[in-house]
């Protein structure tokens, strides 16, 4: 049984590292905050007896010996980056109940067999840089350690750099070829409806939407928004808010497990009284199906060439982010549902909407996810909410779950 | 006979202060380099024997003594903000052209019965700070010296503190009441393709479009782009498209004297994977027909609210900027056409899309305004360019359009 006052109020510190106003957080991923909260997590690792390992994507491991310490070690873990609108729990929730499950073994004295490990991956949320999820993509091989460095955030600054800055610019590339995992568990937040609709307290995630994201330039012509007459027009943003509201048709089109948002918009000049001349603009699909991820990736290609000519501006559609629909491996997903169950907590099984780092876990190892719900099933919102109550028995499958993968 | 070359040389070392890799100028109003365009034009205008006056809202006014100094002035002028990706033309002309009239009849040892002046009005682009064409609509009595200072910029910095820190702030608020004006001219560059297309190098300019600018604030609600239901979102950046499309649509409608133009917009928190939970943004309407005007205004609104329904948003609108279709006064129309014509220039009679402080001038005394074609119709572009002949046309047509209103 882990303490659930005492994840409450590990989540409760952690979330004063760029707390903002209304009561959420800012601590976007390798800003100074980012290296706060990391040195936060680090320090509770080592005094709950962890080692410490940095890769060079700046993923942070905190392990525990297990009795065979030549087994791979069962892995949990998430994310403490957030959205610029970010809650206290997204993510953040995974790291320490991770770190609960350690404390709590601490507590009881047992040893696994197999080592534990929490992983807190690099920039899961995608917002400061693409592509998302970066930690573990590298570390799975998804892409290469050196595609994710050269990343650039909106004002120029490159992940490189910015691992640097903060000090989490670790020596190797971790990667699961030369350190294998044996399972990965991760919890999580719901971020959605579903459980609060049916009022379960576990979701057993059977998998996750597969994911496009695309950034689109529209190239038209400034000009005086007076004196130049409608018909002569190149303006960029009439393209631009065409092809909003096609990602929205097209999602629809493909209800109900498709998905469809243009998150990021940025016009320019962005005067008043002058016609826009380029804007630059995310696509952010999600489907259950692939096949449905390729349609929507022809049509939004069709309908930016539609608007790029009628509105006549030059357009570039450059694919930033694919992974396919992530089924969970069967078997763990059953270890959640039998720890769910001899609990005595209502479960469901459910799909995740959001990607997650064990998305990339599970191409390298068996791997499965717990959700609870949160309030209102609103994420990557300040207003973001959890019952403590939830997130005690969330802890507590992932604790089931852990040592009956580990070997008690 | 002004000199053009002088015309000429001086205009590219102002479009020097600011100027862009493009070969265009940013010079923001009351922004450092606007600081350091007014010194120039200052110490020309000293050089050229002027006194010098500011007001409490920035206005420029350099005076060139008449035999009778007791009358009123003739005036001309224009301004030397820019857009942020503005050209060299576009109201720089207008002063220099001012200049050179002056400098002309230094040369020539001529003194008009009236006196001259210089005006410099305050942050006419309305880009930084609106309402547009602040400093003359403060000088006729559109609005209050205190709405004025009292506006902000995006980063909120207000008027005042912007003309305090770049030394601008006069004492005295100057008003046509207090300061009457004899006439008013304003040379300025077409900033369409009229005169162009007509192969024409003077536009006897009959009067100006009237303006409505509005703010809009869409208000919906943040959310994950991943596990939110298509059904369940707020997405301000939806409804905002569709208003963009709906502007476009509604000066269409009312062709081919209306404009409708979406410069601006902000989306938040503008993060890939968040359903956009706010937006910002503007809407510029022109109209040759004041009704035409008012309709606009009617359907716009209407369409807010279809938007705002449809997409489960609040939304609010404020109108910052409006006045009337502004005709010029006929008999100085007439001196303006008679000149060309005496200098056996070809030129037509035009409507100006774009709004100059002229049209805020016409309502305290007669005024009237000189265009010269730009390249392709293009301004508020950094490619905005004209011909140094036509410059120099337009202000030969400006000197003697002066002296006859002043008096030779
Ligand atoms: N869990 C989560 O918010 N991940 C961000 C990546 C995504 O947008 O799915
Ligand atoms: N002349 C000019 O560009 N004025 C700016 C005000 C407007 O947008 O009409």
């Amino acid at each position: 049984r882990i303490d659930g006052a005492r994840l409450w109020d590990s989540l409760m510190q952690l979330a004063r590292i760029g707390a903002t106003e209304k009561g959420g957080v800012c601590r976007l991923a390798l800003t100074e905050l980012d290296g706060q909260g990391r040195d936060l997590f680090v320090r509770w690792a080592k005094e709950a007896g962890c080692s410490i390992r940095i890769d060079a994507i700046g993923n942070i491991f905190a392990r525990r010996a297990g009795r065979d310490d030549s087994l791979p070690p069962i892995t949990t873990g998430s994310h403490i980056d957030t959205q610029p609108t970010g809650g206290k729990f997204d993510g953040n929730y995974g790291v320490l109940a991770g770190l609960e499950v350690i404390r709590s073994l601490n507590d009881a004295g047992l040893v696994t067999q197999a080592p534990l490990e929490i992983a807190v991956w690099t920039n899961e949320e995608g917002s400061r840089f693409v592509p998302v999820m970066m930690g573990s993509g590298v570390f799975t091989g998804a892409f290469t350690l050196e595609h994710a460095l050269a990343q650039r955030d909106q004002s120029g600054t490159s992940v490189a750099e910015a691992l640097q800055a903060i000090g989490y610019a670790g020596p190797a590339l971790a990667s699961a070829d030369v350190s294998p995992v044996g399972a990965y568990f991760e919890a999580h937040i719901e971020q959605g409806p579903v459980l609060e609709a049916n009022r379960q307290v576990i979701g057993v995630v059977e998998g996750a939407l597969g994911q496009r994201w695309y950034d689109l330039v529209l190239q038209g012509m400034e000009a005086h928004a007076g004196p130049t007459p409608m018909e002569l027009r190149r303006d960029a943003l009439l393209a631009a808010s065409e092809i909003v509201l096609e990602v929205n048709r097209i999602a629809l089109d493909h209800a109900p497990h498709a998905r469809g948002t243009v998150g990021f918009i940025d016009s320019y000049p962005n005067s008043r009284n002058v016609i826009p001349g380029r804007v630059r603009m995310s696509v952010d699909f999600r489907a259950a199906d692939d096949a449905v991820l390729s349609a929507m990736d022809a049509e939004l290609k069709a309908a930016v060439q539609r608007s790029a000519a009628a509105r006549k501006v030059e357009a570039s559609v450059e694919q930033v982010v694919y992974f396919p629909p992530q089924p969970f491996a069967p078997e763990l997903v059953a270890a959640v549902r039998d720890a769910a169950q001899a609990q005595g907590l209502g479960w469901m099984d459910i799909v995740s909407g959001a990607g997650h780092d064990a998305v990339y876990l599970a191409r390298v190892c068996p791997t499965a996810m717990i959700f609870v719900p949160c309030l209102d099933g609103i994420s990557h919102n300040e207003i973001e909410d959890a019952e403590p109550a939830h997130l005690e028995a969330g802890c507590n499958v992932l604790l089931q779950a852990m040592v009956a993968s580990a070997g008690g």
